[in-house]
């Protein structure tokens, strides 16, 4: 997604490490025509690939909830954030998984309840970053658990060189990124613009 | 906001104790389209309290974010969520306020970098429940201490009966909410329809 592209290049910053800051329209604040030209990207780079008949976009709280919106607006379908904290509304029978935390260090329980998630979901995942997959892959774990079919998971930055895409290629889904950063060595960021990412068909 | 109220009355759950159960399209699943209808909602009755000149809408993670996110595509302008744990990109220099959490029990930190909420801004602050306006108080707070003017409060759904609203005045901004609950007595919900609060302008 050029536009994507190009505000990494503009904004982007790289804290060493592998950390990537994108605060200004990813982690902190959002650029809201972005974030829904992000939406438009993903509704089309899955429908380029074949996938139809989605029902559910899942992703996780906190900076997936945006551009999982966005999907969700376009493809006409309600979203569900899965929670790090179980709320006092949330009934017994949830399920979770776990992931690593990027913010906190240690491990965060994800939770989804099934209300809201069947065996008749067509689900595609959408989330900020793809770097080690483990986040995604807790995602997937909770869909398995609720019996919904996963057909395709989209994040808005994979970082290539974190192995995130090889860990989940099992999967058989399509994997699309919006933008791929493949090396952030030094003070550099390089960014590549992954084919059939466009927010206009 | 008719569709709002509808949905309230048809879905919400009374769980006692003045918990209000709407993870059906609030706290855990979202109706896109609903969501995008109080962005619509919130921009119409903050223009018909002439409020205007609006740089920035703020809110708070987690159910904050979808609301503010379409209230800032209505108004074409950025959306800041206040973080509940520092990020590791956020520098020195964040500034930071209290407030009580709903789902952890105890006190959770909110916080903002003055990178992107500035003394040039006017702002609008969304939040999913003004219900004692803690929450609210401590994003106000955040506000002024970035040196930002507050213009307006919105909130999806008020509890009448906790006193947020009260508690807000002396700021001397519009308060808005899309649906108003003024009882919880037993197993009823009793919600009602704030005048000026239609998507529709």
């Amino acid at each position: 997604m050029r536009a994507l592209v190009e505000r990494i290049q503009a904004e982007g910053r790289n804290l060493g490490g592998g950390i990537l800051k994108v605060d200004g329209f990813v982690n902190h604040q959002l650029d809201p025509m972005l974030t829904m030209d992000m939406g438009r990207a993903f509704a089309n780079a899955f429908a380029r690939r074949g996938v139809a008949g989605i029902t559910k976009i899942i992703t996780a709280e906190v900076s997936g909830i945006a551009p999982a919106l966005t999907t969700a607006m376009v493809l006409d379908v309600p979203m569900i954030y899965a929670r790090k904290t179980r709320p006092i509304t949330m009934p017994e029978g949830y399920y979770s998984a776990q992931a690593p935390s990027h913010t906190k260090g240690g491990i965060v329980d994800l939770i989804v309840s099934p209300e809201y998630l069947t065996t008749d979901d067509r689900v595609l995942l959408i989330d900020d970053f793809l770097a080690t997959g483990k986040t995604i892959a807790a995602l997937v774990t909770l869909v398995a658990q609720c019996g919904a079919t996963l057909c395709g998971i989209g994040c808005i930055i994979e970082k290539t060189f974190e192995g995130g895409r090889t860990h989940l290629a099992h999967l058989g889904v399509p994997i699309v990124s919006l933008a791929a950063i493949t090396s952030m060595e030094g003070d550099e960021i390089v960014v590549a613009n992954p084919a059939g990412t466009e927010a206009e068909p």
